[in-house]
């Protein structure tokens, strides 16, 4: 008998909500985040909150929604199970900043659970995960963003790191491009209970994630936000978004999965960057910041 | 026993796509396109050429390839064809003016064969069409894109354009905004042989279209170039310029199946406009030119 953390882990979410958006706010200094809320005829609604035009942040969100009813039959499809009730809730974000020497960066953390006629709980999971997309490498801002993510991956089992990690890597890939949308983090899907580890061991190690977020991302922020930057840098950074983009639009199951169901479209392409730029055939210069980028995201390194 | 008409399509298209370019650059006053060719590893190439920085024309493309050879593995799936031999040759445009009141156009006309072991044509159709993708709607601008196109088809028959200009309105939607990602035009696919209809028809029915961009287009650009503009109206080109680049990563046929075939990328993407913004949950003024345009957007008009 499954027991079922609906109501804990949608407290969990949107109480987490409200502090990474403060932390957010204060790492800014200017803009505050605008709230939308939205419901779901189906069952269910979220909170998009969205922040734009700060001193740090050009654009970002961070949503929560928690949707529940009758399976959608796109669903059904997509996740291979039967028809049945569900109820699914997580938070997801992203966070665009203005200046190209600080990295973009991605988390969204989330829960599933299906029933049986009878409203007993008869399958769950818990997935999730932090990647960053520098546009300029400085290799100790990866190794922190891995590091503390692997400081809390550890606590629960030091094979959960590496393979998270290694899932990312995949993950997050432009293939027809031979990159890596960033540097990674982790990845995790289809965390279900399991003789060895049930529900409450997967639901503490999601929230002990999700909670390292803001220490993994922001110390970064916090060092590079001042930096002075050049104006083809900004632009090499507006390329590189494309890039983020293509991802987003062509490769990301989530996306494409949320415009597919109908999902509230606005708040699925809040991830999407403010400002961006396609020229053909941009080719970094031999040997410069930007060449090493490209280097680095073709064969994903270990960073820790 | 079908007539090959590869060489005579191969040569229309290198011909037309040199009369196109020197239109263009002639329109624009200021920019000359760029040439790269390249070669297909597994037979043929391309003449890619692009346009930048112009006067008028912000960024474009005026490509033509043929490429023959082992039909891949992800053709035969797509194209629901038996292994075989193929040959393939195509013009493909995108051409994005610097004015927000320049309408956005993209053509192609292509050619595809199927040999059997012997060599001998078995299978063969031509395809193409021209669509047109307004940030302002002029109404005589969008009458006069398609009647040009309505005088070209008419001339092989009358049931062509209105068959074509719907098929032109269901392909280039957007469904997840339920919107056109522009006014339309035609679109045409897999016009094969039949008993009343041989190749020769087809093959001069899709090069009267093709010969007719020029005609259908550049007027267009010819009235609108010199329009002042305001800033506001350069930024909602930025946010419709989104919409294009969400149906060409999510929805375009051609581009995924270039990038799941190892096309040539950057020949590909060269579709993509220069500079294009996302930000969150844009809505023009009730009664505002742009509010109109989406109005049109979402529900096909006729315009001839």
């Amino acid at each position: 008998m499954l027991v079922s953390y609906q109501s804990e882990f949608s407290d969990f979410i949107r109480d987490l909500q409200d502090r990474i958006c403060a932390a957010v706010e204060n790492m800014d200094g200017e803009a505050t985040f605008r709230e939308d809320t939205w419901q779901r005829e189906q069952g269910g609604g979220g909170r998009t909150r969205i922040i734009a035009g700060g001193q740090v942040f050009e654009k970002g969100g961070v949503n929560t929604s928690e949707v529940y009813g009758r399976l959608p039959d796109s669903m059904v499809d997509y996740l291979k199970v039967a028809h049945a009730d569900f109820f699914a809730c997580g938070i997801s974000l992203v966070l665009h900043p203005h200046s190209p020497l600080v990295p973009t960066t991605h988390a969204n953390y989330r829960y599933f659970e299906l029933y049986n006629p009878d409203g007993v709980v008869v399958d769950q999971w818990f997935a999730g995960g932090a990647d960053l997309t520098p546009y300029y490498l400085f290799d100790e801002d990866a190794a922190h963003f891995h590091q503390v993510q692997k400081t809390a991956a550890d606590r629960f089992d030091p094979t959960y790191y590496p393979r998270f990690k290694q899932a990312c890597d995949q993950y997050f890939r432009n293939p027809h491009r031979d990159e890596g949308r960033g540097v990674g983090g982790t990845f995790f899907d289809y965390l279900r209970p399991t003789p060895e580890r049930d529900g409450q061991h997967w639901k503490e190690f999601t929230m002990a994630m999700a909670e390292a977020f803001v220490e993994a991302y922001l110390p970064i922020v916090a060092r590079r936000k001042a930096l002075f930057f050049e104006k083809k840098q900004k632009y090499w950074q507006e390329i590189r978004r494309g890039r983020y983009v293509e991802f987003n639009l062509i490769h990301d199951k989530g996306t494409l999965f949320g415009l597919k169901t109908n999902g509230r479209i606005e708040s699925i392409l809040m991830s999407l960057p403010p400002t961006v730029r396609w020229d053909y055939d941009v080719l970094p210069e031999p040997n410069s910041p930007e060449a090493r980028l490209i280097e680095v995201l073709r064969q994903p390194k270990d960073w820790v």
